[in-house]
C-alpha cells in the first residue's frame, strides 16, 4: 500500500461558497497525523499557499518532532513526523511522484453525492491494494473547490450514516474514510446497498 | 435502534495514570454531536461532575441551540440539540432508564486490548439491532478509569488500523466506532480476522 493523504486549505469554500484559503488548525494536524500513523499512511501533506500559515504549521511540527513535545509525548512525535507542508496540490503531486517514481492517483472527497461516476468504497480499496500510488484529498472549511474535485481521478462516495445529515468535521470524516479504505477486510470495506 | 453515547470527563486517567476530571472541549462537543446526528443517536451525554464545566457546556449549548449560533448555522443547532449534560454515569443511566422504560446496556470503549472477553464489532451490531437500549461510553484524556470500564456490560474491541499504533483522539475514535456499529450493513460491520 502506497497511500498518502492531503489536507487542502486552498482552494476551499467558506460558508457562502466563496473560494478562500482557510486557517491551519492545530487539532486537524494532530488528529489527521494520528490517523495517518494508525492506518499506515506514508505521508500527510498539509497544503496551504499562505506563507504565514506554513510557518505556523512548521512551528507546530518542530515542537512535536524535535522540541519539548518530542520528549513529552513520543506517540505524538511519531504521528507528526508524517506531516509534510506543501504550498499547492501540484507541488504535492510532484513530491509524491518524485518519491514513488510515478504519479499518484488522486481521490477527492466530497460531502455531496455526485450525480454520476463517484467511487464506491470497495472500488477504492481495490485501487489502493493493487499497488497504485494514491492520495486521498480532504478539504477544510466548507469543502474542496468544485474545480479541484473535478480534476481528481476519482471522487469518493460521501460518508453516510443512515440519516439525511452529512455535516461532519473533516477530522471525523477522514477517520471514517480511512477506516473504510484501510481498516477492514476487502470484503467488508463497502456499504452494501 | 435505541442507541446513546456518553463522553466521560470523570473518572478518567491523565498522562501519568492518575484519576482526574478532564476539561470540556468545544471541539469534542461539536464533533461528537455531529456524529450523533449523522448516525441517528438518540442522545449524547456530556458527563462531568464539575459544576463550572457543566455551566461552560451549558453556555456552548445555549449559543448553538437558541442563541446566535442557532440562526448562524442550522446544522449545528440540529446536532447540538442532541446533547444532554449529566453529572455522573449513574445519573445518565437513570435518565436513559426513565426515557426508555428499561436500563441501558453499557458498552465501554478502551484503546487497550482486553485480556479476555471483549466485544467484537459484529456482536455489538447485533446487540444494538435487537432492540436493546444501549449506551456506548467514551473517555476523554488518557481514557476511562479501569473501574468504570470493568463495571460496563461489555468492553468493545479497540480500533486497530493494521499497525501497532493506537493513539487516536476521542473524536476520531468515536467516529470510527460509530461508523463500524451503525454505518454499514450487518455483514460488513466486523473486522474479519
Amino acid at each position: 500500500m502506497r497511500l498518502y493523504i492531503g489536507l487542502l486549505h486552498y482552494p476551499v469554500y467558506n460558508k457562502n461558497y466563496k473560494i478562500i484559503a482557510s486557517a491551519i488548525t492545530n487539532t486537524d494536524l494532530h488528529d489527521l497525523a494520528r490517523l495517518a500513523r494508525t492506518y499506515g499512511i506514508k505521508k500527510f501533506f498539509v497544503i496551504t499557499p499562505l506563507r504565514d500559515q506554513q510557518v505556523l504549521a512548521g512551528r507546530i511540527l518542530k515542537h512535536w518532532t524535535t522540541g519539548y513535545g518530542a520528549t513529552y509525548n513520543q506517540h505524538r512525535k511519531e504521528a507528526l513526523a508524517l506531516i509534510a507542508i506543501s504550498p499547492s496540490l501540484e507541488e504535492t503531486i510532484r513530491e509524491i511522484s518524485e518519491m514513488e517514481g510515478k504519479k499518484p492517483l488522486i481521490i477527492a472527497t466530497d460531502a455531496q453525492k455526485q450525480k454520476t461516476g463517484s467511487l464506491t468504497y470497495s472500488k477504492a480499496v481495490e485501487i489502493i491494494r493493487t499497488e497504485n500510488v494514491v492520495m486521498v484529498m480532504f478539504g477544510t472549511a466548507w469543502g474542496l473547490d468544485k474545480e479541484v474535485v473535478d480534476q481528481a481521478d476519482f471522487i469518493l462516495d460521501p460518508v453516510e450514516g443512515g440519516t439525511n445529515y452529512n455535516h461532519l468535521s473533516v477530522r471525523t470524516a477522514a477517520a471514517i474514510i480511512l477506516d473504510r479504505l484501510v481498516g477492514r477486510s476487502p470484503n467488508c470495506s463497502q456499504e452494501e446497498k
